[in-house]
């Protein structure tokens, strides 16, 4: 985080960060604020406040109603000789809410208002009693808030983790809630983890009436760090995946806790985070402030395209007794840099009552580091949002689809980096070209086809590296696009000086270039440049697309650019996109978990571990340009099938006759993961050399779009989105567990698909292996890449 | 098992044991046998036999494949400088079948041969050459056998288990097979675990090649009993539970395995049972035999509805040098009672070449002991045989139903045992009647009704009980099936000698018994009696249809017969039904996976083991009639909602007002699995104490129909099958796991349903206990029972 206090907040780009939106909760309070009471807060700097939705009175009716119950139950004892207690006894019915239980009611702020859920129910409560009273208050409420027109209620979360039914219950409470809120979201409160001394110390039922917490936690004692994240695992899952139940809040808890924990919270659903006074240290001038990590905690979590709205807790004076605290109004906030006095000036006469915890989040908000490029408003909107893969082959591009495209100059850099090495070894190499003529300088003339033209983007690079390196070459550019194809007309008459042959055609049906100064004389491609790569490398088809031309690149010389590329995988927890990708079979896409997504993964956790021998990132296979081997040759040469293949092929998939077998690929890789969690899919990356210089020292020219590479081999390309392989059910695995990935390329001569598989082994001991879990297998067939 | 030789064969009963089929396998064979062979092999006492899909000469033209690949390989990496092999190398393209290749044709018997697949592929190897190889092979050879009209094709099995992605490799391969296949059941060969020494040394690809067998197993050293049903696990389930993958062939190895993994096993869709050479032991005589463990396991099996078939492994002489072996054919076998010797004889004259192993086998199935009460080949039908609930209360029964469930002689007797200890305990205990009458003897008058009297043979077992303690009764018949009404009318005057007054009425809305010599005056009853248990105890809505009439009951003794009754849950493994429940989902069952199936569960696995302080069955909830307290009975009285109603209620399901809460039960109970393995949902039972005598000393009078209490409290009862709640996705899990089941009875006063989920936890270490898993939430509230 930058702190040299260079941001001017007068400046123009003072908004190019997200802004806070700062709510105010106080867990005494009982009654919903007045509107007097309401302007009070806003006035300290809050933007929005909480509400209880019932009352101290309609506690009281509950806790009456429950003791009754209890003589009841006692005095039917006291009349029967038999000592079991009667099964069918009824329960307590909680009654209705009357005017005199609330004073929560529909207003003109109500959307302001975030409703809060009585906290002294225990959902979770062994006593069947108790979790009754308490499922039907909570839905009683949740109902009522929905009617008052709460855009969002909060819960409060269950109040034990882990075994014994309790989270179960919880679980079970919150869908039906779900039920009776109409559209309204249901937000549970939840901690990070459970932060001895940090849990709320509310008077409950269940404390109320010393009812046991239930049985013991056989963990006691031993701090278990994923158990509050299990139990809310538990409750989306049994909700399954409720778009409604999309946010939850987290308490940000005074010391944070490790990495892996952090980050699998991050790729949760939230909607608020919470921060309570306590949370906050003092500074040397004994103000308020947050440590380091947990400002860039706020800082990470700010960059989501729907960033998280803090709640206060109980942070000091909000509306009672504003007098007395009036020394801890903010006068003179020195973590304010001197830059910043003219604003503070003028703040404290627009906000003289400014509480001082919003004077520091305020403060936090102006530091947070500026909207780099890779965060505009588009870029950011694509966060998480799922696109269906392109079918090139079949699908003829739009303009403004190339246009976007050509967009991104790191990756035409590197082309033009690449196809510049390739000629200037040309001439050191002395290779012979392949119309055998040189230039007046005696270099070779080379022959260069830039194959899927587009609107040209490559051509232009291809010229100027010719420029560049005095290379003399013969261009063609071929499209199979009739409306692109027009646009590259023009362009040679335009802007390339008439010295490109354009060529009208599928490139795997292109006769090849017919060299100038000759006539029906077909000849050899020396550079064949192309980009038909996705975000998973062959994704797009470009093994099939490039042996349909390197027929007619010449041997051995030959080159293509790119020369080869490999794709990488990952498994991923990333809730979020389960949850979007259930609406769409509910909403008919019955092949969305068997469809592989192009996607700007961005709330999500790489739940792997970089350990020796596997990494968080791993190849899954690798294709290399030309396919150097006679069979696929003969197939190019004779534009049919050999007399060698006319017998085989039996044993392909759907008896086809195997000609593209070559390019199906198996991989079987195995991932670490240290702590338990679940994963719904796997990311999908890939790697390119466009060019290797043969002449040692040099270093190839690539792109990736790995996360760990990116940065190294093509820092801010953003022409590819990794694709994302989903699995139907979430799979859940335990700590010490190696997740082993299968994954087929497959292939049936008319189109390409992906099959994928997930199995779990953990490690019992040190020396027992076992399997775990298996996922279906998932298969993308049904949605294939048409050839 | 019988042994005492007292099934005379030429008796009538001889055929009330299941028939063994028998075939014969020879892993030396290689070609297709002759006509002639075939009838040879026949005569020897085989229903049928093995034949192999392709010969040597297919073999060899596939080794020759590989070598010329391997050459070809060769001289690429000799031919080009990069150390890197080419990953785009096209493999080798398996040729298709000639004429030279098989002996396998179509003709009039090949309905009885098993079609066998070429044992010497690897479809699990690491080399991918080697697996696509066997890939493409099984795929021509499955196809062509399902050409040829196989019914059923053998696979050997996956040669490795465990990780490393091999079996991974397998599943693929099978799924893909099953597209080839037709219609053609595929039979994978598994062993119920890898017996060190017992794997078939064939000679496969690998072992020819040399090739490595894949990594290492961890776990090597140690046997590890359910690695191979881990294997057969996955492969089902990458299968996606095909059903034509719904058989497998275990081989019997000559040790058997802890009962465990028997059970296992057992609950597999099995279609073969093999049995080798060494498997077979020599008895006192020096001729082969089985031990009794293998002879109890094939005993097990054959009470299959669809019992496996037998086949021999290289069970000496069966087409070749026949003269050699003739002292190896039966003459004089001695494990054959002298009781036997007739027919004996006669198998002699008839089967002069009978195989040993056959006619040890022979006699096995001869040993078999008869079939029982319980194995009629009605009841042996609805083995997993999923039946849909019935909903009596909305739906009016047929006859036929009626007199099915009059069939149960054992249910009736306990009812009427009940009713007899009920009067019998009135007259000693001096309790008053409800009308307060007296006999001649000066016994109460006791007023006794049948409630949902159906055809009324609980009746007729009043009457016998009222008879055989000399109680003067009043008795009501109480039906709501217009239909039943008239056959009970009809009864009343030919069978019961008008000593009953039928009603015709829902006994929700009955207004109580009118006593004989009164007019217009209501009273209440004393005993009444009702059979409107559900295979779950509660899930026919017996608790709210007594609600419904208990209000006629005389306070404080008026007695209902069932007094109590509970409901028990066990996890079970059970894939074939999971299997059919797939194909009901696919087949526009939605509802399928969330509906409380009965069913006679057979083929199956309690996977729960009995512990201290967890039973392998557990009671969910309990109910007790008559619901002893004010509120139940104010709705009684009144007709309607009481005051104490008007005003409650918002917090019930979908905002019911909660009359029938009472009835709403909720149970989390937590199961113990010492082994590793899955369960595809929840097996539900009852238990009912029909009437618990107050008299010290005397035993209550029960119904059971769990598993391990049926035998004591209600022997050969048929009345009731389980019921089976499913999961959607088979939950797996590791050994040493606590599975906990979360289960509610939920209802909103105008239905009633359950739901379930399942959570494991599994110990990792004498310490640490940690979530593994987690099921959805289930529901069968879209097929609720309606009250």
């Amino acid at each position: 985080m930058s702190t040299d206090g260079s941001l001017n907040p007068e400046s123009d780009s003072f908004d190019s960060h997200p802004p806070f939106y700062i709510g105010q909760h106080s867990s005494t309070r009982s009654e919903t604020l007045t509107d007097t009471q309401h302007s009070q807060v806003l006035d300290r700097g809050f933007n929005f406040v909480t509400s209880p939705i019932t009352n101290r009175h309609f506690f009281e009716r509950v806790v009456a109603l429950y003791k009754a119950h209890l003589t009841e139950k006692e005095l039917w004892s006291r009349s029967h000789t038999t000592a079991k207690p009667n099964p069918s006894l009824p329960g307590p019915v909680v009654p209705t809410l009357t005017d005199e239980d609330t004073s929560y009611f529909p207003c003109s702020y109500v959307g302001s208002i975030v409703a809060y859920s009585s906290p002294w129910t225990d959902l979770c409560s062994s006593n069947p009693d108790i979790s009754s009273i308490s499922r039907q208050v909570l839905n009683i409420e949740v109902a009522y808030a929905n009617f008052c027109g709460a855009r969002s209620i909060i819960i409060p979360g269950p109040r034990r983790d882990g075994s014994g039914g309790g989270v179960a219950l919880y679980a079970r409470a919150i869908q039906e809630a779900l039920q009776a809120a109409g559209r309204t979201n249901l937000i549970i409160h939840m901690p990070m983890y459970r932060e001895p001394g940090l849990e709320e110390k509310a008077e409950t039922l269940t404390s109320l009436f010393k009812e046991s917490n239930g049985p013991e936690d056989v963990n006691a004692g031993e701090i278990d760090l994923f158990s509050a994240w299990d139990s809310w695992n538990t409750i989306r899952l049994v909700c399954n995946y409720s778009t409604r139940l999309f946010y939850i809040a987290v308490r940000i808890p005074r010391r944070l806790p490790e990495k892996e924990l952090q980050e699998r919270w991050f790729a949760e659903p939230l909607h608020y985070l919470t921060i309570a006074q306590k949370t906050f240290q003092e500074n040397r001038n004994r103000h308020p402030s947050l440590s380091r990590h947990h400002q860039e905690l706020i800082n990470h979590y700010m960059r989501l395209k729907n960033a998280p709205w803090f709640i206060l807790n109980d942070v000091g004076p909000a509306i009672e007794s504003l007098e007395e605290s009036a020394d801890k109004m903010v006068t003179d906030f020195p973590t304010l840099t001197e830059a910043n006095q003219t604003l503070k000036e003028s703040r404290k006469s627009q906000m003289p009552n400014l509480n001082v915890f919003v004077a520091y989040l305020r403060h936090l908000e102006r530091q947070q580091p500026p909207f780099s490029i890779l965060e505009t408003p588009t870029l950011t909107s694509f966060q998480d949002w799922l696109q269906s893969p392109l079918q090139p082959l079949s699908d003829n591009l739009e303009s403004a689809t190339y246009e976007m495209f050509e967009g991104d100059p790191v990756k035409y850099d590197q082309y033009e980096l690449a196809i510049t090495e390739a000629m200037a070894e040309w001439k050191v190499l002395k290779k012979p070209s392949a119309i055998g003529a040189v230039d007046a300088n005696g270099n070779p003339e080379l022959v260069v086809a830039v194959a899927g033209a587009g609107r040209g983007p490559l051509v232009t690079r291809v010229l100027r590296a010719a420029k560049k390196t005095g290379t003399s070459i013969q261009l063609w550019a071929v499209e199979k696009n009739q409306n692109a194809y027009v646009y590259l007309l023009r362009q040679n008459k335009r802007v390339w000086d008439n010295q490109v042959t354009v060529v009208k055609t599928d490139m795997r049906g292109w006769e090849g270039p017919q060299p100038k100064g000759y006539t029906n004389v077909r000849c050899k491609v020396d550079i064949l440049v192309t980009e038909l790569l996705g975000s998973f490398g062959d994704n797009e088809l470009s093994p099939e697309c490039l042996d349909g031309i390197q027929g007619h690149l010449a041997q051995p010389h030959g080159i293509s650019i790119p020369q080869s590329y490999t794709a990488h995988l990952s498994p991923i927890s990333t809730p979020r996109i389960f949850a979007d990708l259930k609406t769409r079979t509910g909403g008919g896409d019955a092949n969305a978990f068997e469809t592989p997504w192009v996607v700007r993964l961005f709330a999500m956790d790489f739940v792997a571990q970089k350990v020796p021998g596997h990494g968080r990132f791993q190849q899954a296979w690798e294709f290399v340009h030309p396919v150097d081997v006679l069979r696929a040759d003969e197939f190019a040469d004779e534009n049919g099938v050999s007399a060698k293949f006319a017998t085989a092929g039996g044993g392909s998939i759907a008896g086809s006759s195997g000609t593209n077998d070559h390019n199906a690929r198996h991989c079987h890789l195995t991932f670490v993961c240290r702590t338990r969690g679940v994963i719904h899919g796997l990311a999908g990356f890939f790697e390119s050399v466009l060019y290797a210089p043969q002449i040692p020292g040099k270093q190839p020219v690539e792109i990736s779009i790995l996360p760990d590479q990116i940065d190294r081999k093509s820092k801010d390309m953003i022409s590819w989105f990794p694709i994302f392989f989903p699995l139907k059910t979430p799979l859940e695995f335990p700590q010490d567990t190696e997740l082993e990935v299968s994954m087929w390329r497959q292939t049936d001569d008319t189109k390409v698909w992906y099959e994928w598989m997930v199995e779990v082994f953990a490690w019992a001991g040190p020396k027992t292996r076992m399997k775990f879990g298996t996922t279906e297998l998932h298969s993308s067939r049904k949605i294939a890449c048409l050839m």
